[in-house]
């Protein structure tokens, strides 16, 4: 056993334990007046509840499935499929149970130091519970995993032997075991993801409806009865959900490479290509380690800030300071790492063998082009949904001439904004394989992700701010205090829009990683591996996959505005009924909203989330391997398109409704025509951005994961190759 | 030569004299009063001169084209293109031309009869004569081109011999000529779609904008100095816009076959599969005279209506009647066809050679699987569009919670109704593939048009329609009049969305067929044909090509509201400094605000039409053939979801409003809050709906021609290979 693989164990270890003491050092400070304890318990047990019931759907799911698997692939999978799940879970729990001891905490701060520094490092410090959980509990689970079922295997790859199951069917172990470690972890994403985001828009998107649109009263006016669920969707959608998305597209990102590097190595022994157990043993070893070195250095990147003494004045500049510190070491570290794990191998072995065309430090600059893509794929983001630039800007002036054309606009600006990542993505694929074949592209994929404990740090304080600006405004703290969490707050708007590239960039890379290893899975080691569009099977297979994440996005978007139009009538039905809640005189009924929130996000969330899953299984069994590998292409496509569209037209409209905000526009400020038509803008764009764009990063893993752990078994039982048999 | 082939020309000879007597029989008719007259005279002359700045366009465009064609590929080719650039111009010019003759024609014999059966057939006469000039100048020019370059070429291609051209690349004279040909019809409907779709929503968008949303004056209304300009865009976009749109998905579903046909024969010819040169000559033959006994029997169904001497009270039934005669004997006849064309061959060889597994009748049955396919992808339109179901009428009830919410349930919509359109065709590709091979495949697209004549006579009779109805509001003429042409109206937006299931499921399938001829034309004849998407190169195309319809239909939806925001400028003007104009004492100036329509749609509709023109030639030399096979496919993929996408939703938008103006919601009609929300959703999918989706139509064609044209050329000359072979 290489020695290095202990880093993974510390890395994951020293990260949790650090998240452990910064949740204590969060939960022992001050939570202010009782006013601000009393909205910020609500939050809290609105948030748990929600998470509890989601939880209950969850293991019903997870079970399920692991039984499933058990019976038709092998048991390994099954239990590495808890593990995973497990693991998620725990994360996105701590994460939202933080976010909801910070965010009051962050407004207590604000409100006793009037310091904006000091109020930075408290969010940060919550935010970065979250990030520590992510990158700590996908290295443990996969520690675990790589422990339980990943030694020895090698040997018994070199004599071909594998694993037969019930049915009487031959797997590959290992393989078998990360795929349904990165499954469960991509199930509970999923759920996370679309409850979270149906939840949080539905709250948001009714609050807003009314109260902002009928009854003008400005956001998180304790007056409005939605806006507490509000708060509470920030947690469990921006928080949990955002958490376990980051934490299974990290993971897939992982295994993706381990997987493909494994079925290179059957492929290299069936064509003699100079791959030994030695090289395969080094290839698995390289992404685990690269993400161990890169938990280290955000841990390094975090304390850099937590630590600092003298705070800038601007928060912005602090926060990115922890991102570079935090990718500049990983790459420093990952340079070491890839020395030490591929120096002194043969330069003619790793080309052969792998396609490494630059030595043992290929697959380190796949992971540079990635991180370069990712940060390219980003800064295209910022540019067509900053109000700096632009497209943003020519939105907000298109809400001069009405809501319609504030729409068109937008629709066009997110179409357009399409083309420009997609070159990114497709150069990368070419230089990662180039330089790495494709075991870089998935370490392209790894690249992207690798610091990313720093930047889910980062995203995680966005919604804390927010939240602190809600308990602000809701407890009547002084204008002061709600300047600085507002300050906080829009920093992070601006931090999610290169999160957002990263989240797209990685999904597509990994996805298509995972793909070439289904290929690899049903064709026969040493043949050319080919997945022709030209075969009708796939062609049909592709245009069907296409259609899923519209469909998929359809249905979300659906359940967003079915939940989000309970919570208007709710809204209106007290504000009829309740007289008072305008003037202040009478509470309003802020449990009755959540319980909506909830029940509509639970509810809605089923059938999108267990199409992922079910889809291309039942495509498998009816249409067998070559439809559903059209399937996932199709779908990888689509969906790559559709996240860029979703999340740059919802960041324009929202930028650009606030650009007028700001009175940008002479003459056109807060409560004009026009900014009523950014509003509509903004109301639709918030479940395109929130909850389409993310959902559908998870979508494209889910699916081409689950396909393959299920290509085993429907390559060999399909209902075409059956008809094609009694006929034939 | 086979006598059969005699057929083409006699059909297209009849159709085109139908088509001279129906518009002279249109002309002589009288306009009715002078205003009237007057009227119709300023759109006809909008019309004309919008259409001949247009052409001098295209003639600069085709020359280049041209050009460059001659000198790289060869100059039968650029004959070619030149003859099918005519013979789709010719078709748009003559169906602009009698529908701004028959629109007043229409409303004065609704004057003078108040006979809605009358009035139709007056209607359908002026729509039957763009639907035969559509069938009969596409089986001319390429009845022509057959005589030209089709003659003796099969004996040319037993010895392998080819053209070569001045670079010293080899050439098949007759695919390049029929791909010329194709792209020809392409580039001429890609302009007169997108220059159309500009005008005739710049100018809608921009007279309802201020018309029915600030002025609130009804639509039509001549106060309004923008609706001489908005009834001119009838007749440029959807009468000479559609039908050079279906001339060329017509020509591309003809050719498809033939060049697939041609190329699989070398194929045949290289692995020894038994396709002689007599089988080419059928497989070449078959589609061409299934398309000439198609437009004789459209003449049929025409004339059915026509001369038919007791009509009825429902102008829908009259209608369908003459699409099914149509239809029906098409059916008839190509059984004949495929008889006569088919019979005697050995079922043996039709099987191996084209994969024929139902004998003679296989590509008959291919092409009736193509009718059935189309046909219940306009049922489905029908469904997702039509206030008789629920998607729509769940649509329109949304409006009651404002336009945001409105617009996020239209999205909704037109998100979900991707997956049924995409089952059938998928399944549709694998019986048809099973049935007659790849021919089949394109025989299928071939079957979807083969009535295309009866179809575009029913198409243009809506806008000629819709024109009436405007003319006999503006002369002031008496409701009843009103009464009449809106009835026609109505039934005119029924019968647009089983069209809309042709075109996009035709273009598809034409696409496809065309792909298959550009893989076989870059890979060695007797090598297997294979598009594998797991090479990085097509990978990566794959994803350039999807973002390329998102940037195409982003720019799409800018022009046309940039080019509307423009009318509402002129519009608000006018209203300003006219006085009088509102209360009717003062004539807006209508002039100015069609020359704004027309210099709009003529600057915006270059760079987006010349677009996929270029892309796929340039990175086709830049990154080769292998990235151009991804790109096409990728490209196809999303725009068949963005063409049913923008559709559906658009159309659902357009008839949710219609269903709240019919009161059909107690308590929310026209004019109500809900009303004025259902029209931003109206406003925004128009440009999806009748300029973004037609377009996308004959952007997957257009693409796969020019890239099956130049694919001879760059697969020999391309930067990465000459990088490679620098390096290597």
């Amino acid at each position: 056993m290489n020695l290095l693989i202990l880093l993974v164990i510390f890395a994951a270890v020293l990260a949790l334990a650090f998240a452990l003491f910064n949740f204590l050092g969060v939960k022992k400070m001050p939570e202010g007046t009782e006013k601000m304890s009393e909205i910020a318990s609500a939050i809290r047990v609105g948030a748990s509840a929600f998470i509890r019931y989601e939880y209950k759907v969850l293991v019903v799911v997870v079970a399920i499935v692991a039984v499933i698997m058990a019976v038709v692939t092998t048991w390994h999978a099954a239990i590495a499929l808890v593990i995973g799940a497990g693991m998620s879970a725990c994360a996105g729990f701590v994460g939202m149970k933080i976010a909801t001891y910070a965010n009051v905490r962050v407004s207590n701060r604000a409100r006793e130091t009037r310091d904006i520094g000091k109020t930075v490092k408290v969010a940060f410090k919550g935010g970065s519970v979250m990030g520590l959980c992510v990158g700590g509990f996908a290295l443990l689970g996969l520690f675990i995993v790589y422990m339980i079922f990943g030694f020895g295997l090698s040997q018994l790859q070199e004599t071909s032997a594998s694993y037969v199951n019930l049915l009487g069917l031959h797997f590959i172990p290992f393989t078998m075991t990360l795929s349904g470690y990165a499954l469960g972890c991509s199930i509970v994403a999923m759920f996370n993801r679309v409850g979270g985001g149906i939840y949080t828009k539905a709250a948001d998107m009714g609050a807003d409806l009314v109260g902002k649109t009928e009854a003008h009263i400005p956001e998180d006016d304790p007056r409005n009865p939605a806006t507490i669920a509000d708060n509470v969707g920030d947690n469990v959608g921006d928080v949990a959900g955002l958490g376990s998305d980051l934490l299974e597209s990290y993971v897939g990102a992982i295994s993706s490479g381990i997987i493909l590097a494994y079925h290179m190595f059957l492929q290299s022994q069936a064509l003699h290509l100079g791959m030994t157990t030695d090289l395969l043993q080094k290839c698995i070893l390289f992404p685990l380690v690269f993400a161990a070195v890169g938990l280290i250095a955000c841990c390094v990147g975090i304390a850099s800030l937590l630590f600092k003494s003298g705070m800038s004045r601007d928060p912005h500049k602090d926060l990115n300071g922890a991102t570079y510190v935090s990718a500049g070491t990983t790459m420093v570290l990952g340079l070491g790492a890839a020395y030490l794990i591929f120096g002194g191998m043969d330069r003619a072995v790793l080309s052969s063998a792998l396609g490494f065309s630059a030595g043992m430090f290929s697959p380190w600059i796949a992971a540079t082009i990635g991180i370069a893509a990712g940060v390219i794929i980003g800064a295209f983001a910022e540019f067509y949904t900053s109000t700096d630039y632009n497209p943003t800007k020519r939105l907000a002036r298109a809400s001069l001439e009405g809501s319609a054309l504030t729409i068109t606009q937008g629709l066009a600006l997110g179409m357009k904004s399409c083309m420009a990542p997609c070159i990114i993505l497709g150069g990368g694929i070419i230089l990662a394989y180039n330089i790495a074949g494709m075991y870089g592209v998935s370490m392209a994929a790894m690249g992207m992700l690798s610091f990313v404990t720093a930047t889910v740090s980062v995203d995680t304080y966005g919604p804390i701010s927010d939240n602190a600006g809600g308990i602000a405004e809701m407890s009547e703290l002084d204008a002061e205090v709600r300047e600085i969490t507002d300050t906080l707050d829009s920093v992070g708007n601006t931090t999610a829009a290169i999160g957002k590239g990263f989240a797209i960039g990685s999904g597509a890379l990994a996805a298509l990683a995972l793909m070439i290893s289904y290929l690899y899975s049903y064709n026969e080691a040493g043949t050319d591996l080919i997945l022709n569009l030209i075969d009708p099977m796939t062609l049909a297979g592709a245009i069907v996959g296409g259609a899923l994440p519209f469909l998929f996005s359809g249905m979300l978007i659906e359940a967003v505005a079915k939940a989000a139009r309970k919570m208007v009538d709710e809204v209106r039905r007290q504000f009829k009924e309740i007289p008072g809640i305008l003037d202040g005189t009478a509470k309003p009924d802020y449990k009755t909203c959540i319980e909506i929130s909830s029940k509509g996000a639970i509810g809605e969330m089923k059938v999108p989330s267990l199409l992922a899953i079910i889809v291309p299984v039942a495509c498998g069994f009816i249409f067998g391997a070559e439809f559903v590998g059209g399937l996932l292409i199709g779908s990888t496509v689509c969906s790559i398109m559709l996240a860029i569209f979703t999340g740059n037209a919802g960041g324009a409209w929202d930028n650009g409704k606030k650009y007028i905000e700001t009175g940008a526009i002479e003459g056109h400020g807060k409560g004009s025509p026009a900014h009523d038509a950014a509003v509509v803008g903004d109301t639709v764009g918030d479940p395109l951005k929130d909850t389409v764009g993310p959902c559908l990063d998870i979508f494209i893993k889910i699916m081409s994961t689950v396909s393959l752990v299920a290509v085993y078994v429907f390559h060999h039982y399909n209902l075409v190759d059956l008809i094609g048999k009694l006929i034939g």
